[in-house]
């Protein structure tokens, strides 16, 4: 079952834990997550010893982005065959711990393959538990390669669309080191413009209902000094307007064959307004995110999520607050319905540049991204699969 | 000074407390409002006996929306003359409660002038403040008569738009009874058209950082029965990209000589999501809101309200929380700066048509514009002032 302790209050250094990470203390081997859910009010840390406490931790959003549920995919399979348990029950439990983040199953499914074919190769119980760890962390790290690749291509990008530096961007929902075990997407390119000098300012929406914006972007932004300034999701309009808006970069959760990109609600509006004001809207993603199986835009189907998570918020410091309707605080009269999708669909012809770790494709046509995927390093048919993910 | 007492819980049934009435106790006349900022959890008045405490709700925003404070600010002329307070200190203290409210202004300048020529014409203190308190009833009824006659011009455009009925029709903040002593501006349409079975379903943006939408249009909406649907401001673009949106109908806190319109932030980026999914979108606002002395949208002054807006929740139940940095609940990081401008400007060019009581404006051009201001029963000379008040 899962344990909890206290690491740190909120200070103004650099994230000081990492989101997920494989540890074997004496006792046996377990799986470490940053408590997402309890950011930016403290700093908790959730430890799995087994496959359960870990689909809880996916299904509660205590680790939630889509790069690093592939990961944790993967180490939550190599927990099981660590530990004695049932390989193919864990895997099909975090698969289905949330039903449209298919980038989990990716990731359980490559530490189950390396599992099995161990098996099969004779080398046993033990050697198979270290394959599927070997795998994992494969996985793992792909993905701060994968993220490092991305923040040097975008940087480039943006010298080339914004050439003379002083960027100022805005962006959408968290990207950054708490979707991934590297630097994340969108939020790494930002964050290497920073550290070269070149951000002048981030704007980061709140990103409502969940607040991911102004929970996990405002609490990365300032741990790593970046000069930011929080807005209502609203504002964001005013800003293009006054033409405060260099660039937009976001990331992605599922990318269709057509260029259509499927990410948090909210995303589809700032692409209109870039567009209506002329500025440079930017999808950062690994090329794992484009799923060459969903035709367009219209074939991705976009989770609906409880209208509780409108009409109440969750106190901070209230764990476990908010998760079922009547447990938040009220926003709205009692009985109030609510439209709550978790992602939009932005039309590939709204996009000006995808960036991921193979280079950047611009325009965004179904043609540069298969010929993209089909010369990327990672095989698109396995990995070629939603991910769609708080 | 403000005497406070609860009336009832939110009930099903339609608005039971006006938004404000003058009532004249034994103990001498009262103004008393219902306290917004404590719905939609309870319905509590605010009653003031003096100007100081009408000041205090203004500034709180226990009483708000652009027409309402015209109206307040006339009773609390009357009052303080009715009560043998000075006219003029009163009249100052009102214009001063909400920098930007120029309607406070307005309607407190209107039973200024009144007093003072009762004064002039020899009708004695008491003749003057039966003459103060004849002028806010006018300013009273006008509001009435307004909102009765933007509803039948609204109405009539949306059947000449959209024939057929069955609206899907999509609005930002509150519009309502809750603005005015009749029936508001984009909701009085709304429900007009509720009542004539032609509403098919009320979109509700949730309307951060305050949630007018959510605490105070959704109470509305539901109190008056109509089929509505709350949603986060991020989600809007999902329902327009569905095809699920025919009409788009806000309000306006001031609208400049260029037809320009500032009204609450978020108004734009609807407007241009309207423009870009061939939507119409409405503006309703009485005539008084024209500012002809403000020349287009740059020369309106956007007030910009304090970060703790945007940072911090303020719980329900808890009067006075909220109100100021650190003590709601908070959103973000501790130290996290925001950027919360109250308003914003839709240029004119992406307003389909403006609805005032004196009739439709479309397009909505300079030219038109004057013209019915000067057609307008209204002196535009008097009442040519901005209105921008949350």
């Amino acid at each position: 079952m899962a344990d909890r302790f206290e690491v740190s209050e909120s200070g103004a250094a650099a994230l000081t834990i990492p989101s997920l990470r494989w540890e074997e203390p004496p006792e046996g081997p377990v799986l470490v997550l940053l408590d997402q859910t309890r950011l930016p009010a403290e700093e908790v840390e959730w430890v799995c010893t087994d496959v359960p406490s870990l689909v809880e931790a996916i299904s509660t959003l205590v680790v939630r982005g889509a790069p690093l549920l592939g990961v944790a995919g993967a180490y939550g399979v190599a927990l099981a065959a660590a530990r004695g348990y049932d390989v193919t029950d864990a895997a099909d439990a975090l698969a289905g711990a949330r039903p449209t983040a298919v980038n989990l199953q990716y990731g359980a499914c490559r530490a189950q393959r390396a599992h099995r074919a161990a098996l099969a190769a004779g080398q046993g119980r033990q050697g198979a538990a270290e394959a599927a760890l070997r795998e994992a962390r494969a996985v793992h790290e792909e993905d701060v390669r994968a993220a490092d690749a991305m923040a040097a291509h975008g940087t480039a990008l943006l010298r080339e669309l914004l050439p003379g530096g002083g960027y100022r961007l805005l962006t959408h929902c968290n990207t950054g080191a708490l979707v991934s075990v590297g630097g994340g997407t969108a939020l790494a390119v930002v964050a290497a413009a920073h550290r070269t000098g070149e951000l002048r300012r981030l704007w980061v929406d709140e990103t409502r209902p969940l607040l991911q914006g102004a929970r996990l972007t405002a609490y990365e932004a300032a741990r790593a000094g970046m000069p930011y300034t929080l807005l209502t999701d609203n504002a964001a309009g005013s800003l293009f307007a006054a033409g405060e808006v260099d660039a937009v970069l976001i990331g992605a959760d599922r990318i269709a064959a057509d260029g259509s990109v499927a990410n948090k609600v909210g995303s589809y509006p700032l692409a209109v307004l870039a567009r209506y004001h002329h500025v440079p809207f930017l999808v950062v993603a690994p090329t794992t995110t484009v799923d060459l199986a969903t035709p367009d835009g219209a074939h991705i189907e976009v989770e609906q999520r409880p209208g509780h998570e409108v009409t109440e918020i969750a106190p901070p410091h209230a764990p476990g607050a908010g998760a079922e309707a009547g447990t938040g605080i009220p926003l709205a009269p009692l009985g109030a319905q609510a439209y709550n999708p978790a992602f939009d669909v932005t039309p590939p012809e709204l996009v000006t540049a995808l960036v991921t770790e193979a280079g950047v494709v611009s325009p965004l046509t179904a043609d540069r991204l298969a010929e993209m995927c089909s010369a990327s390093p990672v095989d698109s048919t396995e990995s070629g699969n939603g991910m769609m993910a708080q």
